[in-house]
C-alpha cells in the first residue's frame, strides 16, 4: 500500500513555457481538492536547495491561468548537479513536510527528478513544459501551441509587406535541435521553404527552391529557419550566400528569440495543462512515481520518466510532403 | 479501376469558420501539384446550381492562409433540396468537365454531398469545418480551435476588470447542440461555472456553486453559458434570476456572437486545413468516395461520411471532472 | 512656499480601464525618482476609509505597466459620501503620514477628490482613467485607445463571417452618455451604420440607410450601437423592428460589455499613462492641487479639477460626415 | 478659379505601412462620393510609368480598412528618378484622364510629388504614410500607431520570460534615422534602457545604467536598440562588448525586422487614414495642390510638401526623461 501523500511539492525547471502558470494552478488546486496540501518551489532545483518555499492555497493561483512565464521562476541549477546539492534539497523538502513532487520542464529538468527518486525514494512526476515539443511521449508539449500561433502572427504580419514588395524574408525561430516549430509554422504561414534540423536540404536546394517559387509568379518568399538548422550557418550568413549566388534578391531578416517563450498560453495549452496537473497529482495520491503525464491519442496518458528522457519526439515526415504540396 | 480525376470542384457551405481559406487553398494547390484542374464554386450549392464558378490556379490562393472567413463565400440553398436544384447542379459540373467534388462544412452540407452522389455516383469529399466541433470522426473540426482562442481572449479582458471589482460575469458562447467551445474555453479561461446543452446544472446548483465560489474567498466569478444550455433560460433571463436570488450580485453580460466564427485562423487550424486539404483530394484521385477526412489519434483518417452524418461527437466527460477541479 | 510633500497615495476610483497599472506605476516611480514615499490604496476611497494601505517601492510595480484592471482594485464608496467617511479617510491619511493625494478615474471620483480638498486643504490631482474618454481637458483618457482597439478587433471578426454571408451585425459598445466609442470603433471597423448617444438618427434613417447600403452592392452591414443611444431602444429590440420592416434581413447581435475594460493597454495608453504620472507627482511637488493632468494638443497640460467636472468632452463632429463618406 | 477634378489617381510609394488600405478606401470613397472618378495605380510611381492602373469604385475598396499593407504594392522606381520616365508617366495619367494625384508615402515620395508637379503643373496632394514618424507636419503618420503596439506585444512576451530568468535581452526595432519607434516603445514595453539615434548615450552609460539596474533589484533587463541608434554597433557586436564587460550577464538578442511593418492597423490609424483620406480629396477639389496632409493638435491641417520635405520632425525629448524615472 503506497504511503499516504500529505504535501505535494510542485516546480518549474529549465526554460519556460506558456502554460507553466496554468499547470501549476492545476497542482495547487488539485491538492486543494483532495485535501493535501501544497507549497511551490522557487527558482527551480536552486530553490529546493536554498528552501525558497511558499504555501500555496487555492487563492494563490487565482488570475494566473492566462499569464505567460512561471509565477515561481526558473533556473538552472550547478548545486543540484552534486550530491551535496540534492542531499540539502531531499532535507530541506522533508523539514517541510513536503512527501512527493511536480516537475514541470523538459528533458533536463526530468533527468534530475529521476536522479532524485533513485537516490532518496522520493515520489516524483513530471510535466512536459517546453515550447520545442521535442518530448517522447506527448504529442504536445505545454506552451507549443502558443509558440505556433506566436510565429504565425509574426510571419503574418512580415507577410502584408512581403505581399507589397518584391522580397524574400529569412525568419529564424527556435529549435536547436527540433525542427517541430519551424515545421508547424512554416506550413500555418505559408512559408516557401523550411529549414529544420533533422533534414539537410543542402544550399542548392535552397537555391532551386528559391528561384522556381520565383518563375511560378511569387512576387516574395518567406523562409522559416530553425536555429539549429542542418546547413550549418547561421540566419546572416544564409542571407550573405543567397544575395551572392542570386542578386536579383533582397533579403530581410527576422530573428523573433526568446518571444516564443512568452506569451498568454493559448486556449489549448491551458486546458492540456490543467488536465495534466489533475493526473500528476492524482497519480501522486494513487501511489504511482517515476513517470510523466501527457497527451497521447487526445487522451492523458503516463509515460515512464525514463522513457520520455530516452526517446526522441520525431517529426511527422508527411508534414514535409504537405509543405512541398502547399508552396506549389 | 476507378476514373481518373481531371478537374476537381470545391465550394464551402453552411456556417463558415477561421481555416476555411487555408483547406480551399490547400484542395487547389494539392490539384495543381498532382497536375489536375480546379475550379472554385462560389456560395456553396446555391452556386452550383447556379454555375457561380471559376478556374483556381495555385496563386489564385495566395496570401488568404491566414484570412478568417471564405473566399468562396458560402451560403444556404433552398434549392439544392430539390432534385431539379441537385439535376442543375449536376449538369453545370458535367458542362464545366468537373468530376469530383470537395464539400467544406458540416452535417447539412455532407448530408447534401451524399446525397448528390447517391442521385448522381458524383465523387464527393467532406472536409469538417465548423466551429462547434461537433462532427463525428475527427477530433478536431477547422475553426474550432480558433473559436476557443477567441472566447479565452475575450474573457481574459473581462477578467481583468472583474479582479478589480466584485462581480458576477456571464458570457454567452455560440453551440446550440455542443458545449464543446462552452467547455473548453471555460476551462481555458479559467470559469467558475459552465453552463453547456450536454448536461442540466440546474438552477438551484448554479446558485450553490456561486456562493461557495464566494465563501472561498472569489471576489468576482465569470459565468460561460453555451446558447444551447440546458437549463432553458437566455442569457438575460438567467441574470435576472440570479439578481433576484443573490441580490448582493451585479451580473454583467457580454454575448460574443459571430465574432466567434470569424478572425484569423490559429496555426493548428492552419496545418490541420493543409493536411485535410491534402487527404482530400489525393484520396478521390486514389478513386475514393463519400468520405470525410478528419484527424483521429493525432492521423489524418476517413470516416464514411454516412457514419460523420449519423454519429455524435460526445464531450469529453473528463474535462467536466477537471472543470470542477479547477474551480477549486 | 509649499509645503514639502513627503509621502504620497495613489489611489484608483470607479470603472477601470487599460492602462490604470501604467499609471500606477509612474507615480510609484517618479516618488522614488524624487525620493519621497509612496503608499498604495486599496479599493478607491472605500480603502482609504478602511486604511487597506501598503507601501510601493519601484520594485512594487514591476511588469505591471503591460497588464490590463488595476492592482490597487477599484470600488465605488458609499461610505465616502457620508461626512463621517472622509473624516475617517483623512484620519487615516494622516496617521499614514501621507501628505499628498493622486487619484486615477472619472468625473466622479475627481468630484469626490475636489470634496475632500474642499474639507480638509488636502493637495490632491487627478489622472484621467476611463474608457469613454467622456473627459474635458484630455483630448484622450487612458484606457480609451485600448478600448477602441480591442471594439475593432472584435467586429473585424465578425466582418470575416459577414462577409461570407448576406447579413446585418448589431454591435452593442460602451458608452452610456458619450459616442466617442461607437463613433471612433464605429469608423475604425468600417461600420455601415453608427448610433450614438450624442445624435438621434431616428428609426427611419436607420431603416434608409440599410437599404441604400444593400442597394449600393454591400452584402452585409454592420451597425455600431453604443449603450446609451439616443433612439431608445435595446439592441435586441432594435433587432426585432428592423427585422419586422426589412424582412429580407437576418439580424445577428454581439454586446461585447466588459471585455472593452479590459485587455493589456496600447502602446499609446501606456506612454500616456507614464507621462500623466511624473506630471502629477511632479505637480504636487510644486505645491500645485486640485488640478487633473491630460493631453491636450499633444502636451501634458493642467485643468483645474472643477472644469474638468463640469466641462463636457465634446465628440469631434466632423467624424459624423467622415463616417457617412465612409460608408458610400 | 480652379480646374474642376474629375478623375483622382491614387498611388502607395516607398516602404508600406500599416494603414495605407484604409487611406486608399478613404481617397476612393470620398471621390464616389463627391461624384468624381478614382483609379488605383498600382506599384507606385514605377506603375505610373508603365499605366499600371485600375477603375476604383467604392466596392473596390470593400474589407480592405483592416489590412496590413497595400493593395496598390509599392515599388521604388529609379526610372521615375529621369525625366523621361516622369514624362511617360505623365502621358499615362493624361491618357486616363487623371487630373490629380493623391500619393500616400514618405519624404522620399513627396519630394518625386513635389517634382512631377514642378514639371507639369499636375495638382498632386500628400499623405504621410510611414512607421518611422519622420515626417514633419503631421503629429503621427500612418502605421506608427500600430508598428508601436507590434513592438510591445513583441516585448511583453520577451518580459514573461525575462521575469522567470536572469537575463539581459537585446531588441533591435526599426528607425534608422528616428527614434520615435524606440523611445515611445521603450517607455511602453517598460525598457530599462532605449538606444536611439538621435542621442549618443555612449557605451559607458549603457554598461552603468544596467550595472544600477540590477543593484536596484531588477532580476532581468531590456534594452530596446533603434537600427541606427549611434552607438555605431549592431545589436550583435553591442551583445558581445556588454558580455565582455559584465561577464554576469546572459543577453538574448531579437531582431524583429519587416514584422513591424505588417498587421492589421489599430483603430487609431484606421481613423487617421479615413480622416486624411477625405482631407486629401477635398482638398484637390477645392483646387488645392502640393500639401501633406497631417494631424496636428488633434486636427487635420495641410503642410506645404516642400516642409514637409525639408523639416525634420524631432523626438520629444521630455520623453527621454519619462524614460529615466520609469526605469527607477
Amino acid at each position: 500500500m503506497p504511503k499516504t501523500i500529505k504535501k505535494v511539492g510542485v516546480l518549474t525547471s529549465g526554460g519556460d513555457s506558456p502554460g507553466m502558470n496554468a499547470a501549476i494552478r492545476s497542482v495547487v488546486r488539485t491538492c486543494a481538492y483532495h485535501n493535501i496540501e501544497c507549497i511551490g518551489i522557487y527558482r527551480g532545483y536552486q530553490g529546493m536547495i536554498e528552501g525558497d518555499f511558499k504555501e500555496m492555497g487555492p487563492r494563490s493561483v487565482n488570475n494566473i491561468v492566462n499569464k505567460g512565464g512561471t509565477i515561481l521562476k526558473s533556473a538552472r541549477s550547478v548545486d543540484f548537479r552534486t550530491p551535496e546539492g540534492r542531499k540539502k534539497a531531499h532535507e530541506n523538502l522533508v523539514k517541510s513536510g513536503v512527501d512527493a513532487l511536480v516537475v514541470i520542464g523538459g528533458d533536463g529538468s526530468f533527468t534530475g527528478a529521476l536522479l532524485f527518486n533513485t537516490e532518496f525514494g522520493f515520489p516524483v512526476m513530471g510535466i512536459p513544459g517546453t515550447i520545442d515539443n521535442d518530448i517522447f511521449g506527448t504529442s504536445f508539449t505545454l506552451g507549443y501551441d502558443t509558440a505556433l500561433n506566436t510565429v504565425v502572427d509574426c510571419i503574418d504580419k512580415i507577410r502584408d509587406t512581403a505581399s507589397s514588395h518584391n522580397r524574400l524574408f529569412f525568419v529564424e525561430v527556435m529549435g536547436r535541435d527540433a525542427g517541430h516549430i519551424a515545421l508547424n509554422a512554416g506550413i500555418g504561414a505559408g512559408a516557401e521553404e523550411i529549414l529544420i534540423p533533422e533534414e539537410d536540404l543542402g544550399l542548392e536546394r535552397l537555391l532551386d527552391s528559391l528561384q522556381k517559387s520565383k518563375a511560378s509568379g511569387k512576387s516574395s518568399s518567406i523562409v522559416v529557419i530553425a536555429e539549429g538548422d542542418k546547413i550549418g550557418k547561421n540566419v546572416f550568413e544564409l542571407k550573405d550566400y543567397v544575395e551572392a549566388n542570386l542578386p536579383e534578391y533582397d533579403v530581410r531578416v527576422s530573428v523573433l528569440g526568446h518571444m516564443q517563450r512568452g506569451g498568454s498560453p493559448s486556449c489549448f495549452d491551458r486546458v492540456l495543462a490543467s488536465r495534466l496537473g489533475v493526473k500528476a497529482v492524482e497519480s501522486l495520491i494513487e501511489g504511482k512515481s517515476n513517470y510523466m503525464v501527457g497527451l497521447q491519442h487526445d487522451k492523458v496518458t503516463l509515460t515512464p520518466l525514463e522513457q520520455a528522457i530516452k526517446g526522441k519526439s520525431e517529426i511527422d515526415r508527411e508534414l514535409l510532403r504537405v509543405s512541398d504540396i502547399m508552396s506549389t
